[in-house]
């Protein structure tokens, strides 16, 4: 007879490939599809995800979740097996304590937010968004409140994106880096060391011939995976042998498609260093969103802007491109890690990136105690924007309008922007330790980088929380102080 | 309430999004996926093509299709209802004939065919391949039984492409065409007539400019369709919104993209022309394979290898590439047009292809009756190709080895190739007398063309047979004579 824990693999089995599809689908959208196939690939994702939700939350699963935790405190399970049961029962409840109706307000709410924010960001109408905005901040309100929490009610819509994360540690690490990062940004800019710049038109064949270069040196496996181009790159898995990295080009910047291709590289090679045999089960999946952009971080900043990467790469990019031939790596190091007093958070550079995140951040714990009122957001934004950053927007397009995110109902996603930023540096610093990655970077050889990450970080999945990981590996939990010691060596010795 | 009716549409229209999902991962197989990526796929596709067929075979549909049926034969269903139930009725028939047991053997069986298939091929060795195309026989003759059928065997698996269509049918064309075809090959081959070859080196970005500014100028929808690249070019709909065909480039042969992409946007222009409100429905679906050969066979040959379509093109190729400055039409023509002893079906020329199809037509019949055994078949194949072609192949790779069609466990396909070619004929003869093809081809202009066919052919989805929608269009069922007339002034006057 079949044991309660091999009907639980099939019926994993059979949930990860209804994500996957589901995942190939998204991939195909973004990447692929024209104009007028929108309208069948929304009914096709919305038939899978709902199959997909009515599988997993049927009682049929809780049953044999409750019975195999029970198995698990009994001690007749593995150690693996009695963590992936404990993690999906967490998961069992998670999904299950949002009634249906719920769900469907809140997916025709941000339904036609989504589509409001579009309209409102072309018009530069802010007023368009507002409604939604305020319907989108009740669900969330009402959301906390059905997952339950203790302490800030944020905390409830933290866990859904970084798990065990909360506001009370947030505050303390953002209390330190945001005045840093405000008297590192001005002192960058008023020291204001100068570069000539490199330019050109590069043809896009070349680059795209370049980008995929590097990525399969960083050591993204192109058997299992391949790299395309979509307006906002992303990564997607379909299991740890199939995952799709995109990115996109200019032809008068370079870095524009480099840049963004080691950045998904980073959370190509976290997906492909997963462990292929849980597919679908929680060792099997990524820890948190926080984590997976610490993988994408520590590649893109830590290596692919170092004065290392760049002692190797530069003379490889004036083969192919004759405009880089003797340039100094001085002169580009600063082109390549310009600080500037930027509008959009996506285009902004390592310094000040942060601070348009901790802005986010603080205005939607404010919104969500309704010490903010989504009416006064525009100016809230601007005012916080000339206090942090140091330039107060010219149009609410290029200010509270700019993110995708509220608009799809996602409020408490910003923070693992920056908790990626950290924990890279930690993990980083932590490598450093252990191996001579200077010499290693400078040669072109990342081997040794990326196993390690396999070893400490990727093939855990799910076992631990991204802050219990970092801690396990580098000997500290959260810890802002490594990305400040880098930043500050970084950016005095430019 | 529902009505029976509505309650249909729901169910079709959940089977053609479960359809329309599997063609996207059928899609993304053979154009996108890395090869660690092929176990997951195939996963995913059989999980879609179980949950499809499930869904289609239950109890609940055959009792809605029948209470439909008496309220069609009422007469309580407008036209249009009655047929999309009376064709849904048969192919419920058709697909509860086969026992579950028996669908599962030949899957298992075809599978293991395909692999030794690719091993066979590779080592030029029929022995490996003997065993299992013998299993393939046996499962076909038993799945035509399963069918029943009236007259030959081979019947009841026609009926699986090309319904309506029958030995005796064809028997009575192929008698006509197979001497003629070899007489006109013997005879051209013979004249001998003289070209001066065109031939360079032509950088595949710019073909692929081209064929896709040739596919937009047939008229296929680039905001309903997408052009990509296969190994084996193809044409998958996933409605008539979201049509991809496929094509391959050769550096040295332009025509090698150019010939196939005006093939498959043949095949493309009927999935996009077939009525999007009936998508899943019999209405909304294509006729035939041979009828759906017929549309990418006219765009190909009639349209695409004619003097009046080189002398549009012609100069429109001298603009970017040098290579084709000057080049008379005449001499093209030769050079577009010749004709071949070849081995390989896919390879093969207009005159000769036809012959390697009636080839495989008799040797299928003649081991489905157990007139040819299995054992025998390259000697067969190869006398016969020395009869038919006038060459005898040098391997068995090269021979009887090197379709997939059987290894797949398709018996019965070939012969809509031919189908194809002769409707085509017979279309495009009836269009030449309703508009005046040569002109407007030799201007550019196809718009008519494609409304004609649009009219004609594809707004009917799967109202008629083939047969009975060629003669409703040119008021002859099958007939190979205008393909006859076609080859022979053609051939005469090149």
């Amino acid at each position: 007879m079949q044991t309660n824990y091999e009907t639980l693999t099939e019926a994993v089995k059979e949930l990860a490939i209804i994500g996957s599809i589901g995942n190939v689908l998204g991939w195909d959208m973004h990447v692929n599809l024209p104009p007028k196939g929108n309208m069948l690939r929304a009914q096709q994702g919305s038939y899978l995800a709902g199959v997909g939700h009515k599988k997993f939350t049927g009682k049929e699963m809780g049953v044999l979740l409750a019975a195999l935790c029970i198995e698990a405190d009994a001690g007749n399970l593995t150690e693996d097996q009695a963590l992936n049961v404990r993690k999906l029962r967490q998961d069992y409840e998670k999904a299950t304590k949002l009634p249906t109706a719920f769900v469907e307000e809140k997916s025709e709410a941000t339904s036609l937010a989504n589509q409001a924010w579009v309209e409102a960001r072309m018009a530069n109408d802010f007023s368009k968004f507002q409604p939604h905005l305020e319907k989108i901040v009740e669900l969330c309100r009402r959301e906390a409140d059905l997952f339950g929490y203790q302490g800030h009610p944020y905390n409830a819509l933290l866990q859904l994106y970084e798990p065990g994360m909360t506001v009370e540690k947030l505050d303390s690490v953002f209390i330190q880096l945001r005045p840093f990062l405000s008297v590192l940004a001005d002192w960058v800019i008023a020291d204001g060391k100068k570069h000539r710049p490199v330019e050109g038109k590069f043809p896009l064949e070349k680059q795209r011939e370049l980008v995929k270069k590097v990525s399969a040196l960083l050591g993204f496996d192109f058997t299992a995976g391949r790299l395309d181009i979509s307006p906002h790159p992303f990564t997607v898995s379909f299991s740890p042998n199939d995952v799709r990295i995109t990115t996109r080009y200019s032809e008068k910047n370079l870095l524009y498609a480099l840049t963004s291709t080691i950045h998904e590289t980073g959370h190509g090679l976290y997906e492909q260093g997963l462990p292929a045999d849980q597919l679908g089960m929680p060792l099997g999946e990524a820890c948190s969103l926080g984590l997976h952009e610490s993988q994408s971080r520590l590649w893109e900043n830590h290596v692919g802007r170092s004065a290392e990467f760049w002692q190797f790469m530069l003379p490889a990019l004036a083969e192919s491109f004759p405009e880089f031939r003797g340039v100094k790596l001085k002169n580009w190091m600063r082109q390549a890690n310009r600080v500037e007093r930027s509008l959009i958070r996506t285009e902004a550079d390592e310094v000040t990136y942060n601070l348009h995140i901790i802005l986010r951040y603080e205005i939607e714990k404010g919104i969500l105690e309704g010490k903010i009122q989504v009416k006064d957001l525009p100016e809230v934004w601007n005012s916080k924007m000339q206090e942090y950053v140091g330039v107060t927007p010219d149009t609410n397009a290029n200010g509270v309008l700019q993110d995708v995110h509220w608009s799809m109902g996602s409020m408490g996603y910003f923070p693992t922007y920056t908790l990626g930023t950290i924990y890279a540096a930690q993990l980083f610093a932590q490598a450093s330790k252990e191996l001579p990655l200077k010499e290693q970077v400078a040669a072109g050889q990342f081997h040794d980088l990326r196993e390690w990450l396999r070893e400490t970080v990727h093939r855990h999945g799910r076992k631990y929380s991204a802050d219990e990981l970092v801690e396990k590996v580098t000997g500290s939990p959260l810890n802002p102080r490594p990305l400040m010691d880098y930043l500050m060596a970084k950016y005095v010795a430019l």
